[in-house]
């Protein structure tokens, strides 16, 4: 392989005051970085956009830290091993690596981790990478869906939420997605297996949402935070519990908006349990969740879906869009073959 | 002991549409009732009143189901047995039973619960009654205090309140207590063993309170809701527990506020559990946690609280004055000996 001539590299060029938009980010041309001892030159294959990456720009209510300008966007990716002075990887092995939206990156080998070349690499960001674990660890371990059981799921056709629903299925539950438009809807009952499906943008979601939800809602998957959740609490059953897992809603604003009213009359009254988790907690059972989620996968119990842009200079256009609930599945930017 | 005359009763004259004043109670006099077939009369002794009496006048919101008015306002009681068609009970026999605001009342025998005099029988609606459980189940079953840990309570002069502390404190954890006054501050520190207090009507409240938890806050006993959770949100620990017990800063207003912003962000970032719960759920252990409380009143290590107002009249006025904040420790209204 020939030496790379320059790394194209999507920057941070300003914080967002309010909606983030695409002169949020700048695309500019730096050097390929050489590794040192023990790290490893990666070529970045594909990233993913998660919505939470958003609350990064937003400084200390984030778990990531005050956020900066002009350094390159954060984002997951698996990447192609082009040099290494680590014994761990050769060129040509596939890795998921933080790469950020660039083509090139250098990383010390222990914070690799190899991926396998059996399945498509984007899966790895989606469905056996830290969506997928986000809905297998915060629906299986903060609850326990089950035959009888009603999961309701909100940005149910989001990375995060389309695998929340198919694991409650798996396990037996009925299962109810919020989403945004008719389309997505269709989308869930027809192709991810819902057993139903609800618009929050309909004029008559709350009555919408209660009749997909006939005997009320054991579990709810809250991707979002603000109204929707103020909506679902309505309809949760005693002794339910609501797995808080993001805040969507409120991400792509410079002026969060208060909780909604209920709580925590409502948690009281129905003696219902709200609990936030983090995926990163779980790591120490990344590898025997990703064998069960793969085994799934592979007997086709389990569809994962992939909403793929084409090249690193769409990034922000997909960022953007994803905050505007254009997505469905897992958000790829394909970089390179 | 000769037929009484006639039984007062407070009745609820109207509903509060906002705050509620003792214009909005009456005091009215009926026959003294006669006990049917396995039924019990009932001398009212002591009554006590807590605060989230209050949302059964707020209709559906409330657990209690939608109010009434022109009939006698709920309340829980001990009681003297004065005339039973039943053999479990006998004239003279103390018993605890939801006598509501009035001298008499009749109830089926098997609604009633022995008590024994060998302790003040106020103590059966505090410390050994509803409010003490409350405290006793809120606290072990849904979270673990223990050395090392900090306690945060808000309401903590209150029924409740001032027994999480002194529980929190006997299994050995920090304990912090957000009050309304300086004078109240004072006396949980000095005479219930807090570990610190703070009044939430401070200026500085947000940074006393943080003084107060130098090593943040692992449980908070949650008797408030509204800006006080808000507050308290921010200075929970990583994996913290919030139980929510009740909402007193939302019961006495027409119009609950929303939620306090963080919600559920915070809960994410956090890790934190919130959770509510009701004791009418933990009645098959209601005798198991008496005889631990009564053991803890008989050593010495728990010293229970009564707040008293003399005679059935002046219930509207204890009421408004316990929703105002002026109560410490349990409200009991001596109605007679």
């Amino acid at each position: 392989m020939s030496e790379p001539a320059a790394n194209r590299q999507v920057l941070i060029d300003s914080l967002p005051e309010d909606k983030l938009t695409i002169e949020n980010y700048r695309v500019a041309t730096a050097p390929v970085p050489s590794p040192g001892p023990d790290q490893v030159l990666c070529r970045t294959l594909v990233l993913t956009i998660g919505a939470g990456t958003r609350a990064g720009l937003q400084g200390s209510a984030s778990y990531a830290g005050a956020p900066k300008t002009n350094v390159v966007m954060n984002g997951s990716a698996v990447s192609r091993v082009v040099e290494s002075t680590s014994d761990r990887f050769k060129p040509g092995d596939l890795v998921a690596c933080p790469a950020g939206w660039q083509d090139y990156s250098v990383h010390p080998a222990t914070g690799l981790t190899r991926v396998d070349d059996d399945v498509d690499p984007a899966h790895y960001l989606g469905a056996l990478g830290t969506n997928g674990l986000t809905a297998y660890f915060g629906l299986l371990d903060l609850a326990d869906p089950a035959p009888g059981k009603t999961v309701l799921v909100s940005a149910a056709a989001g990375s995060v939420g389309h695998m929340v629903g198919q694991i409650a299925h798996i396990k037996g539950a009925r299962t109810v997605g919020i989403t945004s438009t008719e389309q997505k809807c269709q989308l869930l009952t027809d192709r991810i297996g819902f057993d139903a499906a609800v618009s929050y943008r309909s004029p008559d979601f709350r009555n919408e949402l209660k009749a997909a939800c006939p005997d009320g809602v054991d579990i709810y998957f809250d991707n979002t935070g603000g109204d929707i959740l103020g909506t679902a609490l309505r309809r949760m059953n005693e002794h339910g519990r609501i797995i808080c897992c993001g805040v969507v809603s409120q991400y792509d604003t410079s002026n969060p908006a208060a909780a909604p009213t209920g709580i925590p009359g409502l948690l009281v009254n129905k003696r219902i349990r709200m609990e936030g988790f983090l995926v990163f907690d779980y790591a120490a059972r990344y590898e025997a969740a990703r064998a069960e989620i793969k085994g799934w996968i592979t007997s086709g119990k389990l569809n994962p879906l992939n909403d793929e842009f084409d090249g690193l200079e769409q990034a922000p256009a997909a960022f953007v869009d994803l905050l505007a609930g254009g997505n469905v599945g897992t958000r790829i930017i394909r970089v390179a073959t």
